[in-house]
């Protein structure tokens, strides 16, 4: 008999950092879990911040609700100043924290902890141009490649996406 | 005999708002005042985060210091967030803001005011996606075009730019 493969949700939108979401994927593809993409609208095509490469949602916050994720990813870039203005999403995040699901977020994709309010009190790296915004929302700052702090791990650009993948792996018992 | 023409500098980076640049620098071009753009690099051409318009900076916060402005302006787009890592442009805004002197931001231009740590107990506006970072630094965040207080301008986004311009106007007593 074979055990359903864990599920883990990446949140896309127009402007991710390119090198970012195609590192996650990378990642997750060559490991025993599924990938599922969601976004504001789903089978809906979503351009990176360079203008080049493109990932199709397949699921809305809506449409995915009941469904069981080991792990939520926020890839950066500009795309989590658009996520952070969907209360779908934002509110898929904070139940995910809430529920002691695991929600891992790189680069700008902190800012969608931040507007889910799931940070005061945990020890954190992001993006430095908002470390300050980490730091007004009761986040604590620290500049390291990846951080976990409970469910959370947080990692700061593209180029700690090798160690950030790794930590969400190792987060969900994945081997 | 001629009184000097007041001189307004605007804050410029690569990825900013194409269309509130343009609309300031065109409104402010019909007034008495003298327009000086600062960046963290002097003479570099900036560009828009539409990647078409594109902007030449004259002074950086260094050569720009000990010069009088009657006004800065902080125009958003995806500028500001390069804009907040520069120490120089971040201190130019708390100096100038220390001083009395107006301080203007549109849209996520008022990321480079949080950055500054001069919102505490200001009532002010923005782009809505960091509405809950205003909130966060200590800001009371109206959804209002533009909003005045004390020597803090701030507007809303690209539509708001007309009224931008003629607060800024009245601000430093231009006709």
């Amino acid at each position: 008999m074979n055990t359903p493969r864990p599920a883990v949700a990446v949140l896309v939108e127009d402007g991710f950092e390119d090198q970012q979401l195609s590192g996650i994927l990378e990642g997750l593809a060559i490991a025993p879990v599924d990938v599922v993409t969601i976004a504001p609208f789903a089978a809906r095509i979503y351009t990176g911040r360079h203008g080049v490469s493109t990932v199709t949602s397949e699921l809305t916050p809506g449409t995915a609700r009941g469904r069981a994720f080991a792990a939520i990813v926020i890839p950066g870039g500009y795309a989590p100043d658009r996520i952070r203005m969907r209360h779908g999403m934002v509110d898929m995040v904070r139940d995910a924290v809430d529920a002691g699901c695991p929600v891992a977020a790189i680069g700008h994709g902190v800012q969608v902890l931040i507007s889910a309010a799931v940070i005061r009190g945990r020890t954190m790296t992001s993006w430095p141009s908002i470390a300050v915004d980490v730091k007004n929302a009761g986040g604590l700052y620290v500049d390291r490649p990846v951080v976990e702090d409970g469910g959370l791990i947080t990692a700061r650009k593209a180029d700690d996406v090798a160690l950030f993948v790794a930590a969400i792996l190792r987060a969900i018992g994945s081997p």
